[in-house]
């Protein structure tokens, strides 16, 4: 399970704003790209110092700067200044382990995304930060490594497909978000998959493994909960609109995104119920085996009890036991002891114990 | 169970507004109906292209298109054209996992609901989408299967039977509404009984399956709680009225659904507070019956170790052991077994174990 | 328990308002009775046909109409007529499964109550759907069963006593709504008198009618929540008064019964509360019984095993052991037999399970 | 437990404003003790009939009329009209098992509040309901029982400590109000001592007597929550103040009152999570125990079973067995018997069990 | 644990304002430390008397008194006329069982906030009250024991590190508020080891120990809540910022810590989430390993009494045996035990058991 708080004692008693980068590095560099578009331009290329970045921030072309890596703290600093923006901004992005929030400082608006991916080593979700910085002319986004996850969006940019080259930079924020969203319903995807198998599972063979998987998708839907909530009145904010940065026109994608969000925690419920009545399942299944178990001791020892009793009562030594001396006493004993097995069975049968 | 998340896999990475049908194919073909009247004329047909739906399109009598099928993507995408709605609406006519849910598009309103149904095979509920598009003279329906939920109405239509043929397209669209909610009743009372039912084999005969039906009950509890606990908002939307297509006329029949819907909610929250009672009968009755077969196995042992143990004794082979030579020593070891044995049972009454 | 959702598939695909009675016929004939009174002149008959009802219609007496059985539905159809409601007023009367609510028609009110009472035969909580609506000069109530509920206001009525005969229409109203949250009181004092009854059972001696009665309990529960919950909005509704026919002076009175509804309310669900906390003390108790039945085996067992297997020793045929040939190796034996079930009892005594 | 709801059936059918007692009769003769005081004069007797209040009524002195036992009702009938209240007040002071509330009768404001104390003989909480009538020149409080609760406020207004006699009636109200509030703190310290002295025994040795009291301990919570919940509302009610008779000074005292009843509360939420805790390690410390009987059962059976199967075998009576004729045979079998006994042993250390 | 509500029977009956230290005395002797800045001078020093005090009241520069220890409340009290605070608000600062809240006096805001840390010897949580005075030039703050919290805002004072010296003395609370949240980044990641590692424990072997330390963790947690939670009601009432005192420049700050606040709760019910699902763990182990037990304890069961009862049969005393006197009877006899004896094995193999 990915952890809920990182490493804060890294910054107990520094002032605020001060950039520490908390959480475990994911790539080797930070790489930082540009894409810097219109409607019949555009230029795609990696820069290396931010320097060139300055070029964008006035331009009126929609300017995509997204940063994968974030432990070159110098690097992102230097960034943070061309743009000026507000130094709690730049800590935030820093401090992985925030939850999805929106921030509007009038020039731009800071928004905090949380990416879902499976981890396809232990089959468990884990989590990534990802913030965006919305300006009149321009997106930054920030990713903690490197993933595929807008390049759908960077291949609509490159091909002009669909409306994303003629909006302006609201479109491209949006577009963004959208993706991560869109993503959710894949991790949903997955989760109801291994819930699907779980129940299977449950009604032919509940093992004490089966318990772990619930347990395991018990704390993953936590971990989504946690994630997404707080991204329905993120988009909501958004919806509102109530800064100029979100144009009308864009009111109805966020709309949809909105419905799309509320789908997704819905979804999160749903599942969280079933597993709930999966884990009720589990524990009765426990207690049912228990009492076949205890079903076959009773019917073993109910039949042999009485039967070892009659042995042991013709196996003493009393010198006058007259029964012992009859050439029938044997079989007619015998009988004796089948007559009590078989009732005994019949009993256990007429008690559905059999 | 209905899946919750459809195969949105699908779509990952298209642009917003493209077309895909999400959802299993339910019908051959699509077929697309017209049923077009006013106080006196009715004009009924099936149409092929269309085209022809253009000429009803601003007549001033009400039209209700009703379409069966979504998977003639391009059929729909015409439709589409000819009314002039906003591509995310198609999308999510055609994502048939949607949450009930009412968008106001100026022109015209998007319904989303949800119809019940009880699968006959599995006795399980099943779900499918029905969306409604309410615009100033036309209503269009669309859903995923053929079925005969329409067909009170188009029955009244036809016989202008009530006030249907007098009214408008909010009338129309309020009626179909209407069906798809009375129907949520006759999904209740399906429930109702296979609860009682539930509830009789609990207290008679409790057995594992007995356990999986309560889980399948709660399971379809859950699904019917998301089908709908939105339509409460999406109805009360409709009824405060801030469309101009709900005319004034229609709250008081709005208000009348928001009622059963309230009464729906209301039931279902009643069947699972219900159904948990039921679960803990269920698991308190597997604990008395390990308490039964335990008493058993403990009688049993009670009665019978010590007399082994007797029986034991006299079966010990030392040369002085002077109760072995006596005449009466088999017939008094033997009463003093049955005093042992009957105070037994004496003690385990008084106790209540029999 | 009664049913939640009443016949409604008679209903299915009828255009709305059309009259069906939906629930079992509680009484023979339907009884329409009138009392027609103001401070000096009082007027009491029991009426034929509804004709006779027109007259008082428009009187400026306060007239009170109680219906009395729903089976007839031609007849309450006229008497719908005469005072001119709406067609979805009458058949809310005649689905008697409705939740209480009030709807302000504007010159008329329509309330819809549950009276609470107990069963005898089954000592189960049952219920009946009561309407009233108010005019401003009448008041007409429709019971499903005739019963004694409202016989105080009729004895205060011809008694003239309290203020009743003074006031207006708007005051019997609240006087018959008093009724039968006054009732609930009662109901409830009965529900408190059984929970104690099975409080102290759980304390003495729980067997599983216990937990049967403690489940009746809870879905007696369930039931009442459904009827009083939203009462309160009802009464709190009437007493914000929009609504002209409730007038300035009946508000005190209003809030006393909103009071009391109130009251009611916390008691369900301090009831709740008190029987979730039985269920626990019956599970545990049935845990703490397998316990005890599991330490009498385990003390016999253990006692008696290892006395047997000494028996069985000494029961062997080899031809050379020693012991058996000593004169003392019987009483040593039993005396180790002795020392070996007393230290047993001793170390069981110990550790508390004797 | 206190009856959460009292003889209410006395009442029923009576018109409302009919005085009757509800509740047991706990004073041998209702007593009315007066306090009337400025800043320089202080006069204090006992009256014996309501006449003598009717002087105190209108005078600009702040007078106290404390009455104690409530079944004297023709008494409590006359001060009621001395002083002009409400006939539905008179009412539900009488009717003692109200839930706190704050009526503003714009003459005068009516509080309900309930007092806790720990009943000794039983360690329970019981509860008694004391009702205040705040005048602009007076305060009437009714007690069902004599106590000392509001000996302290008494003790001030003699001595003129604080700031009690330079302030009006709404002060003293508040100084009343104080008091019992206060008092909430003790009965709440009591209830945490016996919380901390469950805890322990739940460590050390938890028995049905441990589950009894923490039972206790949830009613009580049950019943405590009941009394101080709606106890927030009142005094929000109050502290919002729009009632002229509360004056603007009082202000900050009752949200000091306020702050208490939150802190009182939160307690209680505290409190009652705590105990849920301790049902958990109480119920799953039955199954521990359980557990620990069965090992030792079951070690027992595996050690002696094997073994008296063996001399069950050399028991036999064939008359060829080479064994039993050998000189070594018995030592040998009796050292394999402790071989086979020694190592179930060390089995089950290595599995934990010993 | 430490106590929720403290000696309050200190205080019963006393009237509103007396001053009594509630709570346990922490330190030796109250130390009262003054710093006085502004952006070029400072001064610090550990004053006596509190007479020092009065000249920072009504200077310009920015000055913190910081108050360690609360037991000598004669200086306290002179503290408090000195800067004329209310005598409600010295109580509260003496009582310190109160939940954090914010008062707002006009010239002055009154904030009680709570500080965790972790007791080492017992690992548990502990609280300590925080209280803070906010004036227009003065910040003054109550410890209960000295400690490192402040540290490090002192240290910044000191240094002129970050913005501090330059800001006023709402800034300066702030920068306390904000070390006092950031602390409980630590105490939660302090919390987050133990959970994971009771997790691990929970997979690998349970134990009695494991449930009391999950029960110590959600008392723990059930203490941090009630610390927490309110804070955000306080912090997000700061950053409204009704008052003056906080100026509009602080608000992204106060924005930040109410943040992190969130961030805090969200992760408190999470670790509380985590916690539940980690009892039904190891509820269920219990439960497993009871099966396991009398798999093993049915087992030798099933296997052995067939096998004593035939041993039993051949050990009976008949004259007649035939099989006895055949010369194979008793190898022929131990093979068929055997066969009985590996049959068994195999199905119980067959049934999972082994």
């Amino acid at each position: 399970m990915p952890k809920l708080i990182k490493e804060r004692s890294k910054k107990a008693g520094l002032p605020p704003g001060t950039l520490v980068h908390i959480g475990a590095q994911k790539t080797e560099k930070t790489k930082v790209e540009i894409l810097d578009y219109d409607e019949s331009n555009l230029l795609e290329k990696e820069i290396e110092t931010t320097d060139e970045c300055l070029q964008f921030k006035d331009a009126q072309t929609v300017t995509w700067i997204n940063v994968e890596g974030l432990h070159q703290v110098d690097l992102l600093e230097k960034l943070n200044e061309c743009f000026g923006l507000h130094p709690l901004v730049m800590e935030d992005i820093l401090n992985t382990d925030q939850r999805p929030k929106m921030e509007d400082y009038g020039d731009y608006i800071y928004i905090v995304l949380r990416l879902l991916y499976n981890n396809d080593t232990s089959d468990r979700i884990d989590t990534e930060q990802i913030s965006l910085i919305l300006g009149s002319h321009f997106v930054i986004s920030f990713q903690e490594r490197g993933g595929t996850i807008f390049d759908s969006v960077r291949e609509r940019i490159r091909n002009g497909k669909g409306r994303i080259r003629e909006m302006g930079a609201d479109y491209l924020a949006y577009a963004l978000i959208d993706s991560i969203v869109d993503n959710y319903f894949l991790t949903l995807e997955r989760l109801g998959e291994r819930i699907e198998f779980v129940e299977d599972e449950l009604v032919a063979n509940p093992t004490r493994s089966t318990l772990q998987v619930i347990h395991n998708l018990k704390s993953d839907m936590i971990l989504l909960r946690r994630s997404v909530w707080p991204l329905r009145e993120v988009i909501g904010g958004l919806e509102r609109g109530e800064s100029p940065l979100m144009k009308e026109s864009i009111r109805v994608y966020l709309r949809d995104i909105y419905d799309h969000t509320i789908q997704v925690i819905d979804t999160i419920e749903t599942f969280r119920d079933m597993l709930s009545g999966m884990l009720d399942i589990y524990l009765s299944s426990i207690s049912n085996r228990l009492n076949e178990v205890m079903k076959v001791l009773t019917i073993i020892a109910t039949i042999f009890m009485p039967l070892t009793f009659i042995a042991g009562v013709y196996g003493m030594n009393f010198q006058y036991m007259p029964e012992l001396e009859r050439t029938w006493g044997y079989p007619v004993i015998l009988l004796v002891m089948l007559v009590i097995g078989v009732s005994m069975l019949v009993y256990f049968r007429k008690r559905k114990w059999l």
